[in-house]
């Protein structure tokens, strides 16, 4: 494992592959190499870009690893279609932009599907940002499509939220119903040659009026136009703007703390749910159903002794 | 408590309303009465009913009592409205129903909507029907409208499903693809008076022959008019054919035997959540997070090490 670290960590692109492979499919391999590579994490920033379909995320990504490639920094995207049973870049978007940025050594990107991941797409997205992390990523873009729950999960997983919405799509009215809002730090309104701009920036400003944050940040709207690269140094400089705001507030330690308890806690429903797979069949359990069956146990009482028992016996294996 | 077992055993009508009403409001008395109460349930026959809204459910089950009534049988009803967020006989159709079967000691109807309830709608309405099971009904009808996830849910607590179709309506294709078909023993066609009522019998056969099911039972279709009571009888002969059919065929203890392991699995999972909520805020698991924060632990083993923390600590609790 020492050597697959070893070599992650060099940036060694296949390495990397396989190791979001392995996330991706569950494989035994997962859970140690995660563990080793965890100490070398926590050192990228993670920048979420979500937004309806057709929102023109994917070449406002592209432009964004342009800005941070001509800072000199290495650049990770994770582009997460939860509609999508593809994966491991399958995608035809995901082709497109490979071809663009193939021959820079500094950006690597990876879109992840539906398909399998054991305890759900947003954990096997943020598993895929730890291998990046420890490959030495100075940013990593998460991007997903859509406003619904997987993608909001998804987006917790940032620092930074982008929230891209187009002139003329009545996504502002929809970001607003969905409770997005305060997921967003940033508002990008791209495409904003379109007709309808003006008015969107308006319906914006007036939701987070009404929504009336008490926070110290007030998230800015930016206008792009991702197809030819308008504003896009704009929208780099306010992201760095609010990532050196969440390093001066103290959000960016609160905000990764309540990341690692809200992990810690999936990690032991899930590892609780595996157990009790494994031990539907165990004779002892049998037993105590059967006397639940006639009446001489409990069901509470029952469910408190195997919780006790699965939770215990399980605690030391590798 | 054991005052309140003995009045809910003799069918005291107040005592088996508010102990319902603890189920509902996740009341502390709620987890002791019915670990009390346990020992003397698993008599009651349970029937399912469902079917889309307007299928004349409340109308069938309100037949369906009498028919119970005739025989001698006492009779429950627990009527689940997962899109209502009224509950505790708040629902129109149950005053109405109220009425009619007022002045009958034989008689207990309750409904159920969205509100509270620990472990969801599905978890409180197998408890309610614990209650009714100990307080000496013989047959308890759980009553749900649509074909939805909680539907189903709520369905297998049952022992016997009848799936309540109406002709015109469409629903023999939606529930082909809800995929409901598994959980119905039994297929009534209501309103058998209006046009399609054949098509309909012919659409369901079709939909039988095509699920080519192994089982030895194989669904009959009833033709009711609910409205003026006709079919009532043969509904009534067919729901207990199925009920011997169980009896005989050794499904009736495989069916509660697969019910109670489900239920002793959720629990577990309820009870590790609800200890988890408790420690969010314990210093040691601040501790433990603050370390993983600085990457001089792993989540996965901070994770499993509450987690056998979390079980064993909170077993032997009353």
């Amino acid at each position: 494992m020492q050597d697959w670290v070893d070599r992650i960590r060099q940036g060694e692109r296949r390495k990397v592959a396989r190791a979001i492979s392995w996330i991706e499919n569950g494989d035994e391999r997962r859970e140690p190499l995660l563990k080793a590579l965890f100490p070398y994490t926590g050192k990228a920033c993670l920048i979420g870009v979500t937004g309806a379909p057709g929102a023109g995320k994917s070449t406002l990504v592209d432009e964004l690893v342009s800005q941070a490639r001509k800072r000199g920094k290495k650049v990770g995207v994770i582009a997460v279609d939860p509609t999508s049973p593809f994966t491991g870049g399958a995608l035809l978007g995901d082709r497109v932009r490979m071809t663009r940025h193939a021959l820079d050594a500094g950006v690597y990107i990876r879109s992840m599907g539906t398909r399998g991941h054991l305890g759900g797409l947003a954990r096997a997205a943020k598993e895929a940002t730890r291998v990046l992390d420890a490959a030495g990523m100075d940013v990593i873009f998460i991007e997903t499509v859509g406003v619904g729950q997987s993608e909001i999960d998804i987006m917790h997983l940032a620092d930074t939220v982008a929230l891209v919405l187009t002139p003329g799509s009545g996504d502002a009215v929809q970001v607003f119903k969905a409770g997005i809002m305060e997921t967003a730090d940033l508002f990008v309104i791209n495409k904003a040659d379109m007709d309808g701009t003006k008015k969107l920036v308006h319906d914006v400003e007036e939701m987070l009026h009404l929504a009336k944050s008490e926070a110290s940040w007030h998230p800015p709207i930016c206008e792009t136009i991702s197809k030819d690269g308008r504003g896009m140094e704009e929208l780099w400089t306010e992201l760095t703007s609010h990532l050196a705001y969440l390093k001066e507030s103290g959000e960016w330690e609160t905000r990764r703390f309540a990341r690692l308890r809200r992990e810690v806690q999936e990690i032991m429903g899930e590892e609780l749910s595996r157990r009790l797979q494994e031990h539907v069949k165990d004779p002892a359990f049998q037993r105590d159903l059967d006397e639940v069956q006639a009446r001489e146990q409990v069901p509470h009482e029952v469910a408190r002794r195997w919780l006790a028992r699965l939770a215990v016996e399980g605690g030391d294996t590798p």
